[in-house]
Formats: C-alpha cells, structure tokens, sequence
C-alpha cells in the first residue's frame, strides 16, 4: 500500500550518515513512522489497544456508508471508504464524547471538513447509537435530518460543511476558544479531503493553529489521490504535504491510513502532543471494495443495487450495532461572573460610528465574559482594538486572513461565546463564502464592517466597501445594521450581543455629528427614526442610513423649510421598518428619495422597494430617486466624493425639489 | 542591517558538520547568500553591473515617495521606504519594458501587490519617465490618475491592488498566459508585503505557480517586520518563509532587501531561474530615515512638511531625473488563426444548461485561439471541460482554489486573452473580493456559475447558490444573465465573448426542456423574452429566469386559459429589460409575479423593482408577488425543493390566481 516508504526510510537513513547537501530538499523534522514498521524497529505501541474491534467497526462504516448512499440513489461513497479506518479508530478509541450530552463542554469536537463524506459522519453516528439504522437509510431524502452534506439539524454536528475548505478553519476557532477562552479539556479533530488543500484557507486555518500553538488541535488529511474529476494535484506526495504543514507550524504525522496500529499511535501521540498535529494519511479512495479502489469516475456516485450487494459481500462479516465511545474527564467549566448590563458611553461631539463601535466593545468586555473580539490586523482602523482595554485575553488577532477570521469566530460560538469579528467592509467580500456558509450552520455572529462607501476618501475604490449591503441582506436570516452616530452604534451593537444568526454593522470612517440624544433605548432590529419631519404634510421623504442621514439633514436646512421633507433614518437595512416606510409613502403622497453611499445594486434602495412591494404599497409610489454610487469612484476628499457620487446634501436637495413637483401620473 | 545573517551562517555550517537531527527543522534546500557574502567567499557576480545608478535612483524613490504623499497629506510612505532598494535595482538592471508601448506583449509585468505601497509604484514611473513630476504631485487628489492605490487608469497598471494578497494571484495568471498561450519572453515581477502572506490566496497563487513551474514568475517579499497595526505574525522569521514558498513548489532566494548587490544578483538568477522564484527580502519599514526606520505608528501615514524636510534631508543627494529602463528584445508575437464564427450546437431534446455551456465552450475553442477556460476542479459538473475537446491546451485546471481561479483570469485578460471561469456559483461566493476588484480593475472577465438553486436536489444547502445573483449584481458594470435552455445557453455564451467588464452566466444543474428554436439570433444582453402570453388582454405577467421559467410555463398549463398570463423569461437579470417591465406592467394593468430559484433579496425581484421605480412606473403595480426561497432548504428532489421553496408550478399558478382577483386600490 505505501510504496514510497522504503525510499523514503532510505533517505532519511542516508540523511543520517551524509553532511546535508544544499539544494536537495529532505525534511528530517517530519517524524515518519507506520505501526508496523515502529514495532519492528523494537519500539511499543503507546496505546495498547487491541484493534479488532476498530477493525469490526471500520467494516461496519463501510457497510453502512455504501448502504445509505444506495439506498439514497446519490451520495459519496468512495470518499467516505478511504476514510473509514481513520474515524473507526478515532471513534472506538479516542474521541471522547458523550452521545447524551452534545452540549457538554467536555466533548470532543469531531467536524468533517470534507462534509461530502457524510456517509461516513453519519453511519458513525450511527455506530455510537445516537441515530438509528432507519434514521441512517432517510439519508439524503426531503425532511431528513441526514442532509446531503452535514447540517447542525443534527445535535452532534456543530457546523455544516461542504463548501471544501472551511472545517479546518472553524475547528481552529473551536481548539482556540478551547485552549484560550474556556479551558476546556476537549480536543478538536477535523477530516480534511485532499482536494480541498488546494483552499488557501485551509493554509491559513493551519497558520493560525501553529502561530497559536493550539495542542488541542488535530487535522487529519485523508490523501486518497483522487478529486472530484481526477488526480489531485499533489496525488500521494506526502512528503509535500507534510512540509506544507511543518512550514505552517504544525506537527505532521505521515502515516498508512488503513493501517489500525499506526492510526492508533498517531491518534494517541496528536492528543498528547504539544503543539497542533496534522496526520497526514495516504488512503486509497474506495478502499475495501475491490472495483472502486483507487478508480476514477466514482466520485460522488452511489452504487445501484447490484454493486451495493458485491460491495457489501466483499466487506466479509459486517456487524450491526453500537459501539462504545470514550466519555470525557468529568469537568466543570469554571463559573464566569454574571453579565452586568454594559456601561455604554454616551456621546455629544462628532465621533466616527468605527470608533464607538470600539468603545462599546470595551463596554461589553467589561461587562460579560462570553464576549470575543476578533478582527483581521486593523484593529486600529475598526478601533476593535479598544475591546483590549477591558478583555485583552479575549481579543483574536487573525492577520490578514478574513477567512479565517470569520471561520474563527464560528467556530468560538459553536461552544457558546459571543463572537464579533471585523475589517474594513470591502474586505467582508473576501469572506461571503464563509458568511453563507456561518448561516446554513445556524451559526450566530456579529461582523462588523468599517470604512464603507465613498466617504473614506482619498484611499480609493479597492478600500470602499460598495457592496456589503447587497452581500449582507442576501445571507439568510441576516440582520443588516448602519449607524450614523455614535450613540445609535453603541445601542445597535447592544442589540447585536442578543442577536441569533448573522448580524452586520456597517460603521463610517469619518467623524459624523451626535444626533440621537435622548432616548436611546429607542433603537431596536427592524426599527427606524424620523429625524427631520414627520408630520403628514410632508411632502417628500428621504429614506437614507449612515453617513448621509448627515446629506440629507444638511440638504434639509439648504432647503430653508420651502419643502416640508422627512428624513428617516433607516439604520435597520434588514428586517427594515416597512411600518415607517408605508407611513411615508401614504405621509407624502408617494414621493420618496432613497439616498445611500453603496452601489445602486442590492443595498437600501431595493431593499425599500421590497418592502413596499411585500406590502402592498408599491402602487402608491408617485416619484421614486434613487441616490447611490454608479460610476466608478476614484481618490478625493470624502466631501468632494459624496458630490461626485451624486450623494451629497446638494443632490439630494436637487432631488427633494423634482420630487416635489412630482404630479399624480393617474 | 541583517541581524540573524551570521546566526543563519552558522547554522549552515554547523549543518554541513554534523548528520541531520531528527524533529529539528532546517532547510538546506533554501539557498541564502548575500551578494557582499558570495564575493568574499571568492564567487563572482553574474551581472557584473556598476550600482551606483540604482543607489542614486533609490534615493529618489524614497524622496520622490515621501514628497508625494507629504503634498497628499495621506498615504504610505513607510511601505514604500522599505521596498525602495528592491525597485531601484529592478528598474534600473532588470525590468524590461518598453514605456511608451505599455501594450507590447514583450514588456514585462509589474504588480504592485502590496498596492499601498503606490507611492513607490507612481515614483517610479516618474523615473522611468513616464509621468511628470508634476503628475507625480497630484498623487490622491480628486480626478487624478495617480490614486491612493493602483488602478489601470494609468496604462502602465496591469490590475487595482489595494485588497491585499490579490496581486500575487492574479500575477501568477500573467505568468501562466505568457508560459502556456502566448510563449511571450515577459518576465513577471510582482512585489509583495509580509502582512498580506497571512491570506491564503497567496499560498493558492504559489501553489499553482509551483505546479505549472512558471520560470517566468518572481514574487519579491518585502519582509519589513511591521504591519498596520504591530508586528507581523512571523515578522523576520525568513527562514519560516522560506520553508513555505519551498514547500509550495517555488525556490526561494533569502537576501538583505538593502543590499544592492544582493538584489542585483536575485534577480538575476530569478529571471533565469528553471522554476518560479520569490525573492524573501529582509527589509526595514521606512528605511533611509532615521526617525522612520523600524518604528510602529507610522503605517499609513504621511510625514508633515517639517518631517519631509528633514527627512529628505537625511537622504542627502537626491538627484530629479529620468534613468534608462531595459527594452523587452524585440519580438514578434506568432500569428494566430483569425476568429471564425463559432458553429454553435442547436437542441431540441431536454439538456442541463450547465452542459450546453460546455458546449459552447467547446465551439468557442475550434473558432478562436484567444479563448480559455479555467475550472476549480469541478469541470465535470460544470462542463467546462468539453473545452478540451476543441482547445485541451488552453484549459487551466485550478483545482479547488476559487480566488486563484478568478485572479489567474483577471492576470490572462490582462494580455489580452479571453477566460470565461466556472465553478459552483454557491463558490463563486469564495472569490467575491476579487471580482470586486476585477471591476475595478476594468477587467474583462466571464464567470460561470453552476448548479444554482434549490433545484438542484439532495446535495443539500452548501451547494446551492441561492445569494449569486444579489453577489453579482452588486458588481460595478456587471452583466448577469440566466438561461432557461439550451440554445439561449450557448447564445449568452456567444454574447459573453464580445462582453466588456464582469459577466456572469448562472447555469442550473437539471436538465430543462427546450424553448427556444425559431431565431437564436433574438437574444442580447439587456433583453427578455416572452414565453407565454404577449397580448394586451394579459391578466398577469409572471417575470422569471432560468429553471423556473419553465415552473411558470407548467403553471399556465394548469391555468388552461382561465387566465391569461404573460410569462417574461428576464435571461438579462442585469441589465434588465425595462422596456419589456414596463410593457407587461401596462399590459396587466399591474399585476406581477416575479419567481426565482434565490433568496428574496438582491435577486430578481429587486432587479424588476428598481427598474420600474427607475423608469417611472413603480406607482402602476396593483399587485405584486414576489416567489422566492425564504426558508432554509434541506435536501431531497429537486422538484419536491421547488414545492417546499414555495417556487413550483402549482405556487406560481396560486399566485397568478390571487393576482388575478386585485382590484386596483385607488
């Protein structure tokens, strides 16, 4: 099975009586061994284990996996097979977990970062007893909990995968918060495909793990050669991957992956270990089954009946039944002190909304424990280096590695923080991916996206966030939030902390004005403020958030009362308050003007003429001007951009003036 | 300068003395010298250049940077400082590149990666004569084309940086068009901060160009310890760097950033290197003065003039001039075949629209030579590899790696090439930042979105695009189109190759009946169709693209004529048809049911609202149904997900029915 090893024991042999030669790549940090050879060299197993039973149990994953994928008529098989001696190890004799209890804080986490094999996940589940053989065989069909790719609808899944890529970086959120936050004595193992380490994020999943040193960390790599369309593009180089990951700063493991002794070892030596461990297993896709073995053309194919049947005859005696899980150490999670109501600071001068955001994480790290800070290596620009002040030990740098930063702070509130992650808005993009994904998870965190829109100035357009309002509605069950002061933000990002799902504040670069001095509590998701106008003689609303609620006031006062205008401040992008949206339009006759700093695509303007639809007043609608950014923008003064955008006070006074001469059409 | 030189040596030594020990890593591999080294160890320099022209021009690129953004009063010129010596010596000894001919296809490339550092990049092209010093001064300020990072408003910028870890990748593809399509003498040179190695498109873009042993493709790291915020993660750590861009199939040449005749000699054996080469440079942030050099605090920052002063005093002689850069050898680009007209394949059996884009494909590579096409590792679900059949030499297999997929098409067009790239469109989403900077990049690229929608069955929720139309609408100048069969596929295929800017084609998994079969010539971009319906008598318009048009038509079926219903295939989800809205609007006297397999928001129902409430009309709606996914789907038939979505036949024939019945309100 493992032809390279005897060249490779050769080399490192060789390497051991020879002066290193320069130019010539050996990498004797790389600790090589399979169990046999281990035991021939006169060593002892760690374990001690007797692997029959693993040796039972990876045939049972293997029956089970190709039984519910047949009978499903879709599915991964083979990709589930290579992986089946590895995880009939992991489960028979290292994960520890208790199947009752899949919120306990003791558990291992087990994510499938190629969550194509769910199969396998799931014919595990299967084998620990927390579902069913008939559950199993519901696999892939309408109402099922046994979705096509793994799904929290299932307890024991703390994620959902199958965008390749993203497991490994959300168990490294998951061994942090474990390691850096709870102290938690669980460790976190995650399958990865050998596809997916063509992801960049998977290497920066990784970086993370090593910079972190996080010992409660284990990636294992199933190399079975093969991708969805052919060879992979390393196919069974070990030794590369195995430098990827020295170089990375994690430990590799080469090992046999089908051989139970070796896996065993390398399982005991990764959760002893000091630092995080990546085993790198050479598989063979299909294995077990003669026919599908190392063939391409099978990815992602079930068997039909017939073949199911020669599959499973081939497998010999499979049994059918429970298996006994390790359960963790009992543990007590230290008690953490009772969230006080934060002390928000309030505001009276101009303050960039990026800024408060800052200072009411300082309030919140003050005033709860479960909150986490993360932010990609610009936390002096988002200012969510203020959270330091107050709970530095749960402040994540993540570098420039948004991906990984999101994935992160998934995986912290998988075991129940309060993430808030953040950069510069344009560079949430980097990062929809894993947004998309975080709700498919049902996962709950706050992003928060500075220096959005024209108004940044003289930095230009690859630093203007002009799309992270389209991005941010178009994530399901999102909750889409734009201050235009320092108060509101404060406030917003309090209703943030008890927001489910995925939360998004955009903040602004540029000091704005106070305007909200009164009630604060007056701020809520869904909610809105009329801050100019608000009687029904208003003869033309302007719907606007963020930093040109700040135009429209002064468009307001350039206008000198000649026009009666509303001005909402529709800071709740999504849910938006279609209450006051449908007040407006029946308030003015139907003449609105929505004004944002966004391109005109996605952002508030479709999300006011959604609402409007959605209620029935569409019809209503008399004049309708749509101020957003719809040329490139290049560098300039924030004023002078919002002029050239067409979003400054100026053109939306233009705007209210053609509004209001606007006739009924019928 | 180098501090940990001599401890490297000695290691190296030590090395060379003992056998290797296991667990210790070293990297023999790496082969470190500096030029000052190499010549008291009796070796010679390979380009026997006299220096003192780079030291001089380095002085001026220093003061040139300095005083750009100290008359900006905003800008980088620390990030320039450091990467001074490394261009100095690139322009003067090393790059070939004609400037008055930024076009010639012998010129080779420069990429500013770290495109913060444009003061750098703008002063140099004022040494190389290509802007005037007076140009130079406009640096930031508004209309100018020197803006606050790269964009190709300047002809001599290939692509916008500013995003980090994206100049890299796409330079990666420069390399790969010129070594693979254009067997072009171009060198590819592309200059990158240490922050941004924190972002995995970096490790994707080396990755692949270890794979494909681009010779042609030279990173420079400009490792200068210090972020925007702090130190970098593995600040002078260069032998970690090393051992990465090793172990991801390049060689690396570790040198003192400040040492001319180390630079010198780098990029020399860089350029006549076998494989990829990327120089790790030890350079100090804000080198040549004093106050600057090393410091934190100073990122993104433009000295005030009393710093300028002395700063430029510190540099000493400055010299103010323009300094010789090498031609590219002339060379004659091979003549490729003229474009035929692309003999498209006509159906009339049921085909996946995914597969007729392959086909297309297929039909574009035997017509035209300047076509590729690139996939990440999913070309058998995509069908983009039925390009082989015509063009297997121009098809790029990316693997699973998203972001260097779309970079490696924006590098490809920039010599003129044509890529169309495809994945998932739920993937798509992977790689959002860097279409976002396509666009700004005035790039010419098309993308390929498969498998869209719930209708795509049982892989469940991660692999259905359900937000890459509200993604891909919010792209500046973006072209979006959906087709509903096979014919119009390979149409909007052909209409794609003569695009400019951003396109996006979303194909669909299943298989869908055939429409079209009369004048394939009817379709373009901006246009609709009419599928049912037509007359002024029409009751209601159902508005739709691509699977559920046909749902659509299935429910006029179920009508039988009860009600006349206008069915608008909208395959131009952007630009939309206004003139066709506006028409059925009228027609219906109001009565709209848009449909689509997507989220609520950002999709095809906003499209159809803003251009009504665009042109005018938004007040004539009477009714309005919008059927899109609300609910998180799960797995199952596509059909029963298109019932459970609320997106089938028998909701959209409820819908109309409803619709029928509004009165007008008013």
């Amino acid at each position: 099975m493992f032809d390279n090893s005897l060249a490779q024991q050769y080399r490192l042999e060789e390497a051991a009586r020879q002066p290193p030669i320069r130019f010539t790549f050996f990498w004797p940090a790389v600790d090589r061994w399979e169990g046999r050879d281990f035991d021939q060299r006169g060593g002892h197993r760690m374990t001690g284990r007797n692997l029959d039973l693993d040796a039972a149990l990876a045939r049972q994953l293997r029956a089970d996996s190709i039984r519910c994928s047949t009978a499903a008529g879709s599915g991964h098989p083979t990709s589930s097979l290579s992986a089946a001696d590895l995880l009939a190890v992991l489960l028979a004799g290292h994960l520890r977990y208790d199947w009752a209890k899949p919120k306990d804080l003791a558990n291992d986490h087990l994510i499938f970062s190629k969550g194509h094999a769910s199969p396998l996940n799931y014919a595990l589940f299967r084998a620990a007893g927390a579902i069913t053989d008939d559950e199993l065989m519901t696999f892939r069909k309408l109402g099922s909990r046994l979705e096509g790719h793994p799904t929290p609808v299932l307890p024991w899944i703390d994620v959902a995968t199958g965008s390749l890529g993203q497991g490994l970086p959300i168990a490294v959120g998951v061994a942090l918060a474990g390691k850096r936050v709870l102290a938690a004595p669980y460790h976190v193992w995650t399958l990865t495909g050998d596809s997916e380490l063509a992801e960049g994020s998977i290497w920066e999943g990784l970086d993370h793990a090593g910079h972190e040193r996080l010992s409660n960390f284990t990636a294992i790599f199933d190399v079975n050669r093969l991708g969805q369309r052919g060879p992979t593009e390393l196919e069974w180089d070990l030794d590369a991957y195995a430098a990827r990951v020295k170089a990375f700063g994690c430990d590799p493991i080469v090992i046999d992956g089908h051989d139970l002794a070796a896996i065993d070892e390398a399982f005991a030596r990764a959760r002893n270990g000091e630092r995080p461990t990546v085993i790198v297993a050479k598989t063979v896709k299909g294995r077990g089954v003669s026919f599908l073995e190392d063939e391409e053309g099978w990815h992602g194919k079930a068997l039909d009946g017939q073949q199911a049947k020669q599959a499973l005859a081939e497998l010999g005696e499979v049994p059918s039944r429970t298996f006994q899980t390790l359960k963790p150490d009992p543990w007590q999670a230290p008690k953490r002190p009772v969230p006080r109501k934060p002390e928000w600071k309030t505001y009276s001068e101009p303050l960039a909304t990026r800024k408060a955001y800052g200072e009411a994480l300082a309030a919140l790290g003050a005033a709860r424990s479960d909150v986490v800070v993360l932010d990609a290596e610009v936390s002096n620009s988002t200012h969510a280096e203020d959270f330091k002040q107050t709970a530095a030990d749960r402040f994540f740098e993540m570098y420039i590695a948004e991906q990984q930063m999101v994935a992160a702070a998934v995986g912290m509130q998988v075991v129940g923080l309060v993430p808030f992650a953040s950069t510069f808005a344009a560079f949430m993009t980097r990062a929809f991916d894993f947004v998309r994904m975080a709700a498919i998870s049902r996962a709950s965190i706050r992003l928060c996206g500075s220096h959005a829109g024209v108004s940044i100035g003289e930095d230009g357009p690859s630093q203007m966030a002009l799309e992270d309002l389209a991005m941010m509605r178009a994530v399901h069950g999102s909750t889409v939030l734009y201050p235009c002061d320092a108060n509101q933000t404060a406030r917003l990002v309090g209703l943030m902390v008890e927001r489910e799902g995925i939360s998004y504040l955009r903040t602004t670069r540029e000091k704005t004005p106070i305007l909200y001095t009164d009630r604060l509590d007056e701020f809520r998701v869904g909610g809105s403020r009329i801050v100019r106008g608000g009687q029904l003689g208003d003869a033309v609303a302007v719907i606007t958030a963020g930093i040109t609620v700040h135009e429209a006031i002064k468009a307001v006062d350039q206008l000198k009362a000649t026009i009666k205008v509303r001005v909402i401040d529709a800071y709740s992008v999504k849910p938006i308050d279609a209450v006051a949206l449908v007040e407006a339009v029946r308030a003015t006759g139907g003449r609105l003007c929505v004004v944002e700093d966004h391109w005109a695509e996605g952002g508030l303007g479709d999300a006011v003429l959604a609402a409007l639809a959605e209620t029935g007043v569409a019809g209503e609608i008399v004049g309708f001007r749509h101020l957003a950014v719809r040329a490139m923008p290049g560098s300039g003064k924030p004023a002078e951009l919002l002029e050239a955008a067409g979003i400054s006070a100026k053109h939306i006074a233009d705007a209210v003036k053609e509004l209001a001469g606007c006739g009924r059409r019928r």
